[in-house]
């Protein structure tokens, strides 16, 4: 006290004003936050706010930026959930709040914090699926649905990306892979939809071989080692130059420096005169390393040793074009496994360093650009046309056993998808290139829509009078929604693109199964979304809600046909659908 | 500063200690409190508090008991809801809270806060109906389903209790009033069920003329005005004594002193010889108001003047008994409209003072008791045999439009419902009394149950295949669930109760109903609730969803046919649909 007796008043009195300022100002400030204010004052005038209940108040309590202010207790308060169990809410006078972790879970739908302009907000969706639009009326040379949004390679089902049939393998049920020909026609119709949609790429040319006529031009950066040659001689059947490589399988082979850092499509036209490889040597995000894959002229599906991957092309002893997607054939590689899944990996391609051939044969016209969709959507519409079978259709080589209740479909079984998916590829490759092949191979696509499962068919009756086409013709059958939409959509564009006279009984399967739709569609919709198939009705079962994705596939799909048949049905269908996404329900008597 | 700069150094240290204690106080509570934090401290070494998303925590965050006090940390944030609104919602680190009144809202669910044991809790449901306990296995003599917690003539669709009739008129579809079998069966059968679960009640006697052997035992407290007389007299058909009694209609009338204030069912054996009225007259909880019932020798249905209300009881010129709800007279006679429903009123009886009879005739044993169940029970029975008509069926007197996309019902449809409900009645009827009138009546009424809706029947055929039975017999067909199943619930009545020979037609019938049953059921399941009817695969509109006291019934019906039906289909389905008032749901795929 003496020591500070000492002080002189002045400064006593500034340290005195200093501190009643710092009183003030602490004090407005935790008075304006404090979540405790005293009692709420007594309010019984005031009737709005003592008897208006929650429903009145589109808001809630609390003025926004200061919440708490103006005094409404936030606590704990028990929720006890159908006298099940408890959660811990937080109560604010006549409002109660629950915890979104319970909320989540309780109704099954989603949300997250997010920053916008800075600011955090709680994003809820009742769904997660998003509805395409449907801009034009369909057509069948036009985008597939919204299938330029498809990524079919990159799916951990498929295996890999075939280097022989240049086609995705898949693993969805049976490890082994099969070639599955829905996954294929997918493949093609998104490759040619993205093809419609995005623009041109840029296409770096590496090596053409000139014209053949002596000049350098197109000639690339090769590199020919000791015990190689590599020559520019002029093919006649093709009419061009081309580049003659001879390498021993032991050396290191003649090399064509690339060094492209943007794309990771590489095209090459190839012909083997002996056994060979073509090899792509990649830099890759995983520190740097370096990979390898390798184009080998066997029938081997893939492999991986150590940081070289293998695909095998076939012989190739005549002229073909090879098209890799780079990016897919390394992760592909990297990520093998003997699982019906792909392994994750993070690995990506940052730079094509180089080609490296072996072997005795010719290249030419070696690019690299960021997409070659037409030769996806080419090598997925000449596949389906090697491979289908006499009866016209796509045999799928696994069992597939769609649930507890259905009998195994055996190896060999036809999809009304399939066929449908593969007659809206075949129809696009028809209409690009008018080769009839294509044309004749949907034709007769349309064989085992006429025929009962029990004869190979994919055709149902329900109740004996709705003709259906299964997606899996099963024993009852099961009545899939979205497979019967798109075996309806490959039938379209088949009448659509075959005349009135060819494509007769493809529109009249197309109009019978247009009715059976029109008559069966409300037996899909649940109230709050829609059912995959019928059999809950078929088995006497818990129906089999479509979880949101199909249910969103299944909009899709009815916006599609909406576009080529007015029918108000698919109109208020679509309509009411949609807003299932957003939590609409139907009304309840 | 003069001024300040003459206090003491001494004051202005105090005020200086003072002053810094009071910032200390107000830092340390404001700190503790804010609700915005400083930023928060990295924690990049304590990742189970980063990365654990809210599902790993079933707790809220904030410590219990410690709600508010010591802090509960929380900001108000923008909840967007779909991309379309925003509502208010609290966070607390990584977890958000949502106000109810907006769950409540969306997902039509329901909540309040109620105390227990002194604290308060938030209850939450997911609806608002509870299943019961489907005891033993069902009989045709035993409570029907859950109708003991029935009580219809409360329901404001109720008009009244006819006093001609003693059933229930309805005014659902007509605000005129009309008798609806269907109700009057459920009229009957409650107070059957409830006569089976409540204990007998105390009846107090008031009035038995006694033997008429000249002793005054069973005599009541009468009160005879000037110009009125009653007497014992010996009545030979009833081989007792009754009252007479005889007072001008201008008179007070004569009156027995009651005085009950602990029950309000009021009964006794009337005969008129002229006109006359029997009166009865209540205090009443509305400010201790006296309302006086009339019961009148007209056929005036009810009116109400002032505080008398009137009950044409018909001509009463030979014995029979008059049971009356006092409470449901009184309550029905206050809130008497011209709409289509009862206005509510909270006035109750009291007490009953005193009976008051008018005009010429008898009387005998009067008495107030609580319930005379078995009255109601034989006044429903009754109606159905005198109002069944020559086809078998209760014809319904309103037009009855099932809603957009039906044609309408014109007066005199039947309803598998009704049909099936007043077999069951009857059926109960037969048992007590082993009248052959009630099992007659009953076995007539599965005439309808064999023609379509064209030729007035109420049979439907589902896909040319399952026979239905419509509780409404519409154009096109709707397969009311609810319905359907009272319909074969009176079928398996009456096939228990007739015997192999006369209850053959009836256990046809029943067999296929309940084919069709097992069959159609799933198509009733939404995978979270059940639909009303089938009018979306109809009409190809949106389903009309159950509301949950339907969606209860639906399950109330298919626990009691279950327990004379091991179908499995029944179990299964009962457990799912349970589980859907608890937010079950049927999985996705």
């Amino acid at each position: 006290m003496r020591c500070l007796a000492r002080l002189s008043s002045k400064a006593l009195l500034v340290l005195c004003s200093l501190l009643a300022l710092l009183s003030l100002l602490l004090w407005s400030r935790c008075s304006q936050r404090s979540p405790i204010p005293p009692e709420p004052p007594e309010r019984r005038g005031n009737a709005d706010a003592e008897e208006a209940s929650p429903h009145d108040r589109p808001k809630a309590p609390g003025i926004p930026g200061s919440a708490g202010k103006g005094g409404l207790r936030y606590e704990e308060i028990d929720c006890v959930i159908n006298e099940e169990q408890t959660v811990k809410g937080r109560r604010e006078g006549a409002e109660v709040f629950l915890p979104f972790s319970w909320v989540e879970k309780y109704f099954q739908v989603y949300g997250r914090i997010t920053q916008s302009d800075g600011n955090e907000r709680f994003e809820f969706s009742h769904s997660y699926s998003k509805v395409y639009a449907q801009r034009a009326p369909y057509r069948p040379d036009g985008v597939f649905m919204s299938f330029e949004g498809y990524n079919v390679e990159v799916r951990d089902r498929v295996k890999c990306i075939s280097g022989v049939e240049g086609v995705p393998l898949s693993t969805q049920w049976g490890p082994q892979g099969y070639f599955y020909p829905i996954q294929i026609a997918q493949y093609g119709l998104s490759h040619y939809s993205k093809n419609l949609t995005e623009k041109a790429p840029h296409v770096e040319v590496y090596e053409t071989a000139g014209d053949g006529i002596g000049n350098g031009d197109g000639n690339g950066d090769w590199t020919v080692p000791k015990g190689c040659s590599l020559t520019t001689v002029w093919d006649k059947s093709r009419l061009s130059g081309v580049k003659q490589f001879s390498c021993p399988e032991s050396s290191e082979g003649v090399s064509l420096e690339l060094n492209n850092g943007r794309d990771f499509i590489i095209s090459f036209d190839l012909k083997f005169l002996t056994n060979g490889s073509v090899s792509v040597v990649l830099e890759t995000t995983e520190r740097n390393q370096l990979f390898t894959v390798h184009y080998v002229s066997n029938t081997q599906l893939i492999a991986l040793r150590d940081r070289d991957i293998f695909y095998g092309i076939g012989a190739r002893t005549s002229w073909s074009t090879l098209t890799r997607d780079l990016l897919t054939d390394l992760r592909k590689g990297v990520g093998l496994s003997n699982t019906k899944a792909v392994k994750q990996t993070k690995i990506m391609p940052k730079r094509v360093l180089r080609l490296v051939a072996k072997g005795r044969g010719f290249l030419d016209n070696v690019t690299v650009s960021a997409t070659a969709h037409m030769a996806a959507f080419f090598a997925a519409s000449r596949w389906l046309l090697r491979n289908q079978d006499e009866r016209g259709g796509w045999p799928i080589a696994v069992t597939r056993k769609l649930g507890e209740g259905f009998k195994s479909l055996d190896p060999g079984w036809y999809s009304a998808m399939a066929q449908g998916q593969a007659m809206s590829t075949l129809v696009r490759a028809y209409l690009l290139t008018k080769e009839p092949a294509f044309l004749g191979a949907a034709l007769r696509a349309t064989a085992p829509y006429k025929l009962p499962a029990e004869q190979r068919g994919v055709k149902a009756v329900f109740m004996n009078r709705h003709d259906w086409y299964e997606e899996y013709p099963t024993s009852p059958s099961s009545f899939v929604l979205n497979g019967f939409m798109y075996s309806l959509i490959g039938l379209y564009d088949l009448k659509e693109t075959a005349g009135e006279k060819l494509g007769k009984e493809a529109r009249l399967l197309y109009e019978r199964g247009m009715e059976s739709l029109k008559a069966m569609l409300p037996l899909f919709d649940t109230g709050s979304g829609t059912v995959y198939d019928l059999r809950h009705f078929m088995l006497g079962t818990a129906p089999n809600l479509a979880r949101w994705d199909y249910h969103t596939t299944h909009i899709n799909q009815l916006q599609l046909l909406a576009s080529v048949d007015d029918a108000p049905i698919f109109k208020e269908f679509v309509k009411r659908w949609k807003s299932y996404l957003r939590g609409g329900r139907a009304k309840h008597n």
